[in-house]
């Protein structure tokens, strides 16, 4: 096998930017890596994988729509590029400006961002503008600035965006020798990336690439969960930041693929969350966010409720890299035992029984 | 395409283990991505890429290793392993026992662990024992141990592991169209991953796979560089803690690969180390930790006095991922400035002029 490419040349056809202005970090062709204990857990003899868009470069799957929106403001001649981000977005933003050459603006709301995430933005040189305000205030600011400044959005609401993302439906078709999964799990934030996953498998569907597609099931937060509610959440709360957004960009979008999929949009506590993620990280090996975990914390939620006939397949989407917030995984783990540089102390703390 | 096995499945003509008992993440396959920014400042049309193993799924090279080592543990009926790390090690030890559904004791040097490292053995469930000593203290506690008990040890003495580190080579032999680089730059630290890299080059062109093999570059930290002085140092220190080591388990290995290649084993400082790291962020977008920018320290380092001809094919290693130890990078960057959430206030902060 030669080298991947990244998504925008491995799916030339379907996505329209002229090679000489492709900006890569080789995103794309992340791993769909089985998990025996969720499937277990699960039980009717279902084959439950994870698609772990955590292992793009910069971490999360926002490099799949940001190689499109950063090739096509180069495509455009932009010189700077803005968005608001609760930390992957501008993570994201912030690599592929800087390689295209491109100066990059993110704002960030005030608190509660991942150390990992905060450190992306400012190692890749954006200039990094923490606003006092949630992420729904700071994505107003971009949109304004954006329409009256020579300075091109990448936030989701940009069209490119998408249009990467759905390369995560061609590669778990393609990963799962040209079938679609009967459900696709995932976690639901400002709903750009149901839409895409949706857009992707209707895509090769009609063209005849795959013959069915999955239902589409998104969890939101429940301190974050506006779609759910049916109304936007002015104060979002979750231990899962990736996921704190109260108004959603795409939420008629995210509404339309549940619907059209004949699936669901509901929420998981933060206690599901964080089981899920612990569950993913302490048993199967798979070190994801805390938001990506929404994905199977709801899995684990609709588990008996799913009608599950038996031997069905189930994707589940961890969007970012358990590495994006360490603080977390230190917070929910047992703390590292200090000992003795012996022979007989360190046996004694690892409790050996032999 | 389909879908990546592993490493070892993918190699398996190469690696020896029986498909029942292989432990994988789906890890390997990592991208071989062009920087141009590093190939304009060396000059002479030579074409520069970066191997970026710290997109493995536990964020560092150590995967590749570890794979076999856990894989050959379980195939040998083990049910506990054991490893002394500064933390990429102890990292994918705890991911791969997890999931191979064994114990995994992991001992920590005092001070100076990464906090995105502690976080995976912790989340991945090990029991984590902080030992006051530095990594050699750890090592020789681990190997005594696992000689008079019944704990596997993975360390990169395992012999299992260098076999797993090798196919690096492979893929970028595959990745350049069937050829090696002229060089091959990477950092030194425990001098497992030189020898390795030596040895899947050495593997393929015995074997006819490929013509010619690159001369290998190492590069030690100036605080750590016993290979480079001659002897142990008692007190490594340096920034790049992934390479913080006094006593290297493969040091006549790694003097072997510089020695056969017609290579060299130097030291890069801190500063040198710094700088690399930056550009690599900064300009092309590639974020890694600080230990892997030793490879393209290194290569500044020795831009002109490689006596190049021009158009030659550099390829640089670099090991982990940036978000391994997100508080170096907030360490070296410039601070988010805070602004009110106003148009006016951001716009000022811009400091956008038309």
């Amino acid at each position: 096998m030669g080298a991947w490419p990244g998504l925008i040349r491995a799916y030339h056809d379907y996505l329209d930017v002229p090679d000489e202005h492709v900006v890569t970090l080789h995103e794309g062709n992340t791993p769909l890596i089985p998990v025996p204990g969720v499937a277990e857990r699960v039980g009717r003899a279902v084959k439950v994988y994870v698609k772990f868009d955590g292992m793009n470069p910069t971490g999360s799957f926002k490099d799949r729509g940001m190689t499109m929106a950063i090739s096509k403001a180069k495509q455009d001649g932009s010189k700077a590029v803005i968005c608001a981000s609760t930390g992957n977005t501008s993570a994201a933003a912030a690599a592929y400006a800087t390689r295209a050459g491109m100066k990059c603006y993110v704002l960030i709301p005030d608190g509660k961002i991942a150390l990992g995430k905060l450190s992306q933005a400012m190692m890749h040189g954006a200039t990094v503008l923490q606003v006092h305000g949630n992420f729904d205030d700071a994505l107003k600011l971009v949109i304004k600035i954006s329409r009256e400044h020579p300075v091109t959005l990448v936030n989701s609401i940009n069209p490119h965006r998408i249009q990467g993302q759905k390369t995560v439906a061609f590669e778990v078709i393609e990963q799962l020798g040209g079938k679609a999964p009967d459900y696709h799990f995932l976690p639901v934030g400002n709903a750009g990336n149901i839409t895409a996953h949706w857009m992707g498998y209707t895509e090769w569907h009609k063209l005849g690439r795959v013959e069915s597609r999955p239902k589409m099931m998104g969890f939101q937060a429940a301190g974050a969960a506006p779609i759910v509610l049916g109304h936007p959440v002015e104060h979002p709360e979750t231990i899962a930041t990736a996921i704190r957004i109260g108004n959603p960009a795409s939420w008629k979008q995210a509404e339309a693929a549940r619907d059209e999929s004949g699936g669901t949009i509901d929420m998981v506590t933060d206690e599901e969350i964080i089981a899920a993620y612990q569950h993913l990280a302490g048993r199967e090996g798979v070190f994801c966010e805390p938001a990506s975990a929404a994905s199977v914390a709801g899995l684990f939620k609709y588990a008996d409720k799913l009608g599950l006939s038996g031997g069905e397949t189930i994707v589940c989407t961890l969007t970012g890299h358990g590495l994006k917030d360490p603080d977390r995984a230190i917070a929910v783990s047992p703390q590292p035992t200090k000992v003795q540089a012996t022979e007989e102390a360190v046996l004694a703390a690892m409790e050996l029984t032999e």
